[in-house]
């Protein structure tokens, strides 16, 4: 998580909002990235959206077992379902997110009864640093 | 929706899940995509995605203001999110889908209180022509 929060902060001083995530593998981290919308100009190319496709793309399958995800703050309903559909075992996530999260608060996407593959979840890893770095990033910006 | 169509009888022949995406600006066809995960070995790899991605490409913008899009099945919770993220005003799909839909069935995402943008929709376009491409694609797979 300490990574994935340097990846948040490189975010910040690109004015990308200040989310990261690490995907690893056998206790090994394998991809990073933050979110990257604006530069991209791509509503989809949030840090998990990058990370996901990237651990597919370099280990060639559409299904990442075994692999497990840390990210700076709760995943939108997007990215979780795509956590699910790439089969992550493990999801580890910083700041609780009410307004955009889509796993312990919105749609809960991995307790929807039509949800087939539901990865371990352990929510507010580093939750005042995960969080303290958005809130200083949109009170900078208002 | 006809031409969704023949874009999911396409993603068919190459063995890849039979949906098929249009995305129209101002009454146009813009981009065309059918479903890619096993091609790209990529999870998120829905015909949804990837027209999204490849028109805010085009346009050189994350927001896709009076774009309307067409897929021949109703989109995942994933795509649902990303179709609001991207400001599309309208959503026209064939099939429903209880199984994996998240639009009319599952989380209904674009009826959740966090959900800031929604779409208007409208389900059930050519629905017996749309599903019958998807039984087809699988019962032959079984």
């Amino acid at each position: 998580m300490t990574r994935a929060l340097e990846m948040a902060k490189s975010a910040a001083e690109m004015g990308e909002v200040p989310i990261g995530a690490v995907l690893v593998k056998d206790g090994n981290p394998l991809v990073e990235f933050h979110n990257l919308v604006e530069t991209f100009n791509d509503p989809t190319a949030h840090a998990e959206m990058l990370v996901l496709r990237a651990a597919c793309d370099m280990l060639d399958t559409p299904r990442l077992a075994d692999c497990d995800l840390y990210v700076t703050l709760e995943p939108c309903p997007m990215c979780a379902q795509a956590i699910s559909f790439a089969r992550i075992r493990r999801l580890y996530f910083g700041a609780h997110d009410p307004k955009g999260g889509g796993v312990e608060n919105g749609p809960r996407i991995f307790g929807q009864p039509t949800c087939y593959h539901k990865p371990e979840v352990y929510g507010g890893m580093q939750e005042q640093e995960c969080g303290e770095i958005l809130r200083k990033f949109f009170s900078e910006r208002r």
